[in-house]
């Protein structure tokens, strides 16, 4: 295999995978006059996972809440970027394997994120779409819409329901939002679009295996968010639990049956976890087991951060959450304290703040927990918005998404509402 | 196979297939209450054909220059849009055959316009991309960033150089705003992006079998804009046609060679006929023939309008242009018409009203023919610039397309630069 093409340096060489939080903000923080840096993804931009759930309900742009990895990075003398898929480490030799060909590394730094869990259910895995990446978010897209379209021309019912059958598994963050965008399309856009498919006929379920929504928020939230999706025509199912999905059908271990062409899965996530690690410094739900320093455990210039990454120790028995801000927050301080860690010298621990966290359902509700402090209603959806339209890279982009949520907020509008790439079932694209 | 559902109704159907200029023309201006309106397409949005290319060049967002259908016509009673692809037109039977079922109609509007036209050649038809669909943009804009990408990631100069050279083939206007907004892509963006390669290295063809560019337009603004092409670095090549596409080498009649990855086909479009109607009708360029009132010949309830229609007789003895204008004043012609050619009365014949053209050659320059005048330079650019955003569908698009615009005149960005979905040339999507 031939060596992918880099220019020449006399600076240690650090390779980072995965243009996520994490990989963002290591290189942001490292010293990048002292190292060359060469990131390397499967796709030339970072995106910006917490508004994927509104580019697969019609409501923003896909280009907008995406952002070019070359642009972002475009000032740095010693920065470069490959689009490769790497499919090796080769930690004896400090070299990787990838699509494009080998790369060798003085410091490797592994961001590669998480994926979907589908937790060995093999059918769920094959027809369910996950929501993970843009690419599943635009695939939901226009399986939603296509869904309706060929609901609105066929005059079978028992088709027409399994069409208009919208289910959602995992009642977190994400499943949460989802089932609230898509209520907002169900009840403002349907109507409008299908005025001759019945809205009876048309449903959306949030299927949850625990006893209640958004567990890592307090209770009271939980029912907030729980009653909020009930006023929107949500039908919720808590302790219910996928065993199978087959010829549309879901099946759960109680024996319960969804019928129902669209299944999104936001269960579960498992670290994106590339072979040539040892099965020893894997350790649950796929994460690489780290130490304090975020070296991955038994090597010496190997690094993990953010939700590929676990750091356990008493205070942290099963690492920390795997979320954007401790993505963010990991990728600095790696990278501020990038070299006093080569030299082995002593550095302040790495502490993780908790911001709270904060969900929105649909128009002008939300539920937030910032700093032990609770909120919920409208105040809640406006700091969700303010939060989120300040963390979307790029100034362009935040006009943009502003300017969508100003407009749906007025109009009550979802306009993107287009199938430029049909989504085939059977021939789903990982 | 099954009949479409559609709801019953006492007033005779029209079927239009198509949602382009022509189509939709046709049915803002007929009279709606009079006929339950059915329109078939293959996607569930209107696309504004004539800013592709700046999809293509990572300019605007695809989103912006896209329309919902559905959206369109929400306010009409008896209009119902079906996503479908037509196979067949029965025309003894008056049924129209599509992938989802068949459909019966009163009257049939064919608006299916034009597609590329290979002139036969197999192997450019299988690499090479045109550019007359919003997916055929995105193929564009993602495989010149593959290919700039796999550049900047190969230390073979010969790969290298045949990645780096962009031909288009094709002098008309699309060839023309291409060529230029590449140029622009290659002077402003590449330096940025891809700093470790080499400007000189990265060519910009544009080839073309006539004698001069923009044959529509008087000799002295193709002569302007040929000028502004070489002074943005394009290479010219005019008498040139192409021969073969073979192993990434373009061969001309004359025997030259371009070795190159990406060839972009502007350089010619044939009418989207459907199966089923005699070869009778079927004029040059697979266009079909239609009489006076757009009705298709030796037919009695068939009309044909836009790109697909060939109007003959002594004043447009090819029919007339097919572009825009020509696609919006037909529909609207037929619409409004509609009633009295239906029974047979006499109406006042169609005149296309030749508004002129335009050309954008990059940023500030342009040419244009109005009103037998004649435009270049920046007042053109402003022209075109102006009547192109008043032309967008939709307020929110003109606002993401005119502030896409304002921010690259004084940033010089093409923001969008992304791969979304990669293009694979030798697995090429029709």
């Amino acid at each position: 295999m031939n060596t992918i093409c880099l220019p020449k340096s006399k600076l240690p060489r650090i390779v980072i995978i995965g243009s996520g939080f994490a990989g963002f903000s290591f290189i942001k923080a490292v010293n990048h006059k002292l190292f060359q840096i060469v990131l390397i993804d499967q796709n030339n931009f970072h995106q910006f996972q917490p508004l994927l759930y509104q580019v697969a309900t019609c409501g923003i742009e896909p280009d907008s809440i995406v952002f070019p990895v070359r642009k972002m990075f475009e000032k740095y003398e010693n920065f470069h970027f490959r689009l490769a898929t790497v499919t090796k480490i080769d930690s004896l030799k400090n070299i990787l394997h990838t699509d494009i060909g080998t790369i060798s590394y003085d410091y490797l730094i592994i961001a590669t994120g998480s994926c979907n869990n589908f937790f060995g259910l093999q059918n769920v895995e094959k027809y369910a779409i996950g929501m993970k990446t843009i690419q599943e978010a635009l695939d939901i897209r226009s399986f939603i819409l296509q869904n309706l379209e060929t609901a609105d021309a066929t005059c079978v019912s028992k088709v027409r329901k399994s069409l208009l059958h919208f289910v959602i598994v995992g009642g977190g963050p994400t499943g949460v939002e989802m089932a609230g965008a898509l209520a907002e399309f169900k009840n403002y856009i349907i109507p409008k679009d299908y005025p001759e498919l019945d809205l009876n006929e048309i449903k959306i379920s949030l299927i949850e295996s625990g006893d209640r929504l958004l567990k890592a928020m307090p209770e009271n939230l939980s029912k907030k968010s729980l009653k909020y999706l009930q006023d929107m025509g949500v039908e919720i199912h808590l302790n219910t639990t996928v065993a199978d999905y087959k010829d549309d059908v879901i099946t759960t271990k109680k024996g319960d049956e969804f019928i129902c062409k669209t299944l999104i899965w936001t269960a579960g996530v498992k670290g994106n976890v590339i072979d040539g690690l040892p099965d020893s410094v894997i350790g649950r739900g796929a994460r690489i087991l780290v130490d304090e320093d975020f070296k991955v455990k038994h090597t010496t210039n190997i690094f993990a951060i953010g939700d590929i990454a676990a750091q356990i120790n008493e205070r942290t028995p099963f690492g920390h959450p795997q979320v954007a801000p401790a993505a963010i927050q990991q990728g600095k301080w790696l990278g501020k304290n990038f070299q006093n860690i080569i030299k082995n010298q002593k550095v302040k621990p790495f502490e993780y703040y908790d911001k709270g966290s904060m969900s929105t359902i649909g128009r002008k509700r939300a539920v937030a927990q910032i700093n032990n402090k609770q909120y919920s209603g409208y105040i809640a959806w406006l700091l969700w918005s303010v939060v989120h339209l300040i963390s979307i890279s790029g100034f362009k982009n935040k006009i943009m998404v502003g300017l969508d949520w100003v407009s749906s907020y007025f109009t009550y509008e979802k306009s993107n509402r287009f199938i430029i790439r049909k989504f085939h079932q059977q021939n789903k694209v990982k």
